[in-house]
């Protein structure tokens, strides 16, 4: 088994070159952040996901949680390490500093995020739902809810969760049918089943505070008739004291194939006459405000996708630089050779190691739209990175987590027959990235968000507004005499092409033949993502090209070659992907449902 | 769950039309085989897969195989299908009939083969390995050993094994270290640890033929100094019953990430002194007996692809028509409508069929090849099959497996959440398939015989002559007036053209950059793969266009639909791949290895 050490890097590389940082540190609100202590915190934390966090993943993986009568146990080990994690303050360090937490940038936060997600999905679940509901109930809750419930939250005494799907109701929340009724006290009775409840039970903290998302009596049909509710495993004392266990429970867990370390809940409430809860916000905009939460949420298990691709990559390299196997193929030193030596699996590896890079660039850029957004002091700045963020939030989701498949297949792959006995840990990686496509919004759901709201709906004006900035990069690198970045500058030029021509095909049939557009949302999101990457790679090396020479010139070289491989290799896929948007949407619709 | 039904329709179609079965039922030694009698053994075939087997498959993966001391248990009811299977005949049905089996044509037995390994790859396993191990001791072994061991693994009564791997000498058999040591009496004491040695130890029968290769005392070095040696559980007494127990032991299975179903065994030889076993053939030509039976089971392997493509979209389709989810896009009828309305749900289920007619297209050609090459009365006719044979084969086990992935990957999706719970079945689909692009020779082992033996060394004759039929076909399509045709020769025209380039970019470096050609070497056979595909899918198209007016004329609509989605989808990939070949080498191979 390899041992998971953060890229730190690399990520530091794409926080300070493609993210900003140095400009995100000097905006309102950072004050206290300063680069060395971004720096530190990266260190700190790849130690702690290392040496806490990674050897807790495979240990999840085969012992899985154990269900009993509504009670959920933990692997071992997951408890102890939840603890320390808390303690030490990992868990809130995302979160304002209002309820004890550090309130870093998110640039900051998603790139120690990115290390709980390597060193384990399972673990960094619970941290990233808790952290869900804490933004959720900070934006939309009253006064008394963010009291009673936050500081616990953050410090991680208590965790949250999530409580949407329905077993009717999964991709559609408009379906949902749990009910909330008033108690006449405030509070509400709440009753129904939700399943696919991500550490809706567990034994690693004191209470679990549900967000569950249920119809009033009055409400509307459809989306516009769900509210937002909290309703606490254990109900909350007026002195902040645990009372009565609340009407809830978890009446099973399911049997995955990943992310075992994590239990998956089907919560029961109301068996009971209602579990008591408590209105968020206003009635009836319960899943406006799921969603300001869910586009978070998105950028997250992009990110999930970017973590576990790192992981698998680092632990397929490990067996790739230790196992001899078979000649070399034109080597002729008749010496026995690791099998890195051998071409494909080093096409392998710089597949998987190109893709990760280019995934991580566009999740810390992505992130440092964020922080701009939210707190650059100049409004057009701020509008521009919101409208970037908005757009690119479904490529993040869908594009970094489509590649995780790809990529953790390939890490199998790289092993031979090892990669298939569970014990060399490299199939775990390929299970557990399995889900990342699926939850918070499937790949198709993300690409339908990417091709109306974010594209067609505004007359394709921020996609343009990318394609302009690519082009820019692109215009740059061609003017250089480094025949590497003119070469880059060709192959993105190709993306931009093919990008620009599917767009203006997107724009003309989105509202004539919304089934053909959607036939090709998923090909249209690929493309997006490759040349987004490309466009960042090429940056990437843009830079790179310039420090080759000084005393750390190895990271430089090494972006230089991932760079030139995603130009060779990544990029002449845009074309197949716009041939399929363009020209296949006939084919994907012509059969008749009697005929497949 | 869904239930397996055998896809007659199309395998009849394929077997006529492109393996050209009509022409085989004449060649000497079929003539007992009528059209007739092959549709009632696909029929009865169907019935068995659908009846006996397809029910096992999930049994066997929740379950597994139990060890104990040596003794492998295997998952209910497994043994009594496994008895039924051999008392009704499948077993030994495509082995030659002076041993018991029937005889039948490759092309028929190849289509009853994928029922199974749809079905259940774990429990398809035992039979394909056991009539491995027949093809090689009818081939290279003496009468004795014929007569001793072939009858009994006909029937099924005993079954075989194939052990070559061990731990240091994987893909490398070069390095195999077991040895043999003459008795004196004619046998061989041998020793030696094998692993990955599916359905090595099992209670299915009575006893268990283990193929073995091991190295003699006075072997040369390397894979010239390997032999083949015939090592029973139970020794065979003079008179055909069993006699001792053989000193060879199942030491342990493997905890693996699918196909549980079957036991993949550790294999202890000699610990007492050394097993028992019988030369076959001469010394140190072990390898290259192998060798020609291994051809044959990669073609096998490759149609597991097909096979559990087949299923898990079968699984699919069968949940998309069921589960009613969300607004239809630009469906104005209000209705709720399954899934299948989904454009991207029918992208997902379009791209799984296509795939999956064109691998059965490919597996099945070359299984016509294989036929005519073994019995056809021309010489010409012998040797044109055979050098297609030869050349296809790397594509059928590369091509169709690496699709697999995809596929059932693709099957999960269309799941939404549900594929991830693994009660819902599409999971098991996408873990069996792990397997099918690592065993009998990874992907990049297949690639890697496709550029070399198959391709350069013989200066790219037998793929320009396949190039040539290719472009007869598009040229014929073009003659026509059927705009769908000549759409489909555009776009096979495009295939060829790339994988033209590729080709003669592949003579042009194979000798001089050999390591540049090994980066190409496995999207060069992707590229193969889906140009053949995409030809066999026009050829397909060609035949189906004119009967689409016929009673039975569904089938043949649906079909000109999968071949443009081919068309339009998949084969814009070729182009990709050629730039990949031609210009991406230089990236694979530039990374100096302390720099990943």
């Amino acid at each position: 088994m390899s041992t998971y050490i953060a890229p730190v890097k690399d990520m530091l590389f794409a926080m300070n070159e493609l993210a900003g940082l140095q400009d995100i540190v000097t905006l309102p609100g950072n004050e206290d952040v300063s680069i060395d202590l971004v720096e530190a915190i990266l260190d700190e934390a790849g130690k702690f996901a290392t040496e806490v966090v990674d050897p807790l993943n495979a240990v999840g993986d085969r012992q899985g949680n154990k269900w009993k009568d509504g009670v959920v146990t933990t692997a071992d080990g997951f408890k102890e390490a939840y603890a320390t994690f808390c303690e030490t303050g990992w868990n809130g360090m995302p979160a304002s500093t209002e309820f004890g937490g550090q309130g870093l940038p998110v640039t900051v936060s998603t790139a120690v995020l990115e290390m709980w997600k390597s060193a384990s999905i399972s673990f960094s679940l619970c941290q990233m739902l808790t952290l869900g509901a804490v933004e959720a109930i900070a934006h939309h809750g009253s006064d008394e809810l963010k009291a009673t419930y936050l500081p616990n939250m953050v410090s991680g005494k208590w965790t949250g969760t999530m409580n949407l799907t329905e077993p009717q109701a999964g991709s559609d929340l408009a379906a949902i049918r749990s009910k909330a009724e008033p108690r006449g006290d405030g509070s509400y009775a709440i009753s129904g089943t939700k399943i696919f409840i991500t550490w809706g039970e567990h034994d690693m903290a004191e209470n679990i505070v549900h967000l569950v998302l249920a119809r009033l009596p009055d409400a509307p049909p459809g989306v516009k008739g769900i509210s937002l509710f909290i309703a606490p495993k254990f109900l909350v004392n007026a002195d902040g004291s645990l009372g009565e266990r609340n009407d809830l429970i978890c009446a099973s867990i399911e049997h995955k194939m990943g992310i075992h370390g994590s239990a998956t809940a089907v919560m029961s409430f109301g068996d009971k006459g209602g579990a008591i809860g408590y209105l968020v916000g206003e009635p009836h905009r319960g899943l406006e405000y799921m969603f300001t939460m869910m586009n978070h949420a998105r950028l997250n298990v992009g990110l999930e996708g970017v973590g576990v691709s790192e992981r698998s990559y680092q632990h397929a390299l490990a067996y790739a630089r230790d196992r001899i196997q078979g000649k070399i193929i034109g080597d002729k030193s008749g010496e026995k050779k690791p099998i890195l030596h051998h071409p494909d699996v080093r096409r392998m590896l710089m597949d998987m190691k190109s893709r990760t890079e280019a995934g991580r660039a566009i999740a810390y850029y992505v992130a440092g739209c964020m922080d701009r957004a939210k707190s650059s002091p100049d409004a057009d700045v701020r509008k521009a990175n919101q409208t970037r963020l908005e757009l690119l939030t479904p490529v993040v989701k869908g594009w970094c987590t489509e590649n995780a498949q790809g990529i953790t297949w390939n890490g199998v792959q790289v092993h031979g027959g090892m990669g298939f006995i569970e014990e060399t840990g490299a199939a775990q990686y390929m299970r557990d990235a399995r889900i990342v496509t699926i939850y918070e919004g499937t790949t198709a759901i993300q690409a339908n968000d990417l091709i109306g709201r974010k594209t067609a709906k505004e007359g394709g004006k921020s996609m343009q507004q990318l394609l302009a900035d690519i082009a820019e990069t692109g215009a740059a690198l061609r003017a250089t005499d480094n025949p590497t970045l003119k070469g880059l500058a060709e192959a993105l030029g190709d993306g931009i092409a093919a990008l620009d021509e599917a767009t203006t095909w997107l724009l003309n049939n989105y509202d004539a033949n919304p089934q053909a557009a959607a036939a090709g949302s998923v090909p249209f999101l690929k493309l997006t993502g490759i040349v987004v990457g490309g466009w960042l790679m090429a940056r990437s090396a843009q830079i790179a090209a310039g420090r080759v020479d000084e005393a750390d010139g190895d990271f430089y070289k090494a972006k230089l070659v991932t760079a030139r491989y995603f130009a060779q290799h990544v990029i002449p896929e845009a074309n197949a992907y716009r041939d399929a948007i363009v020209n296949g949407a006939e084919s994907v619709l012509a059969l008749e449902e009697a005929l497949f």
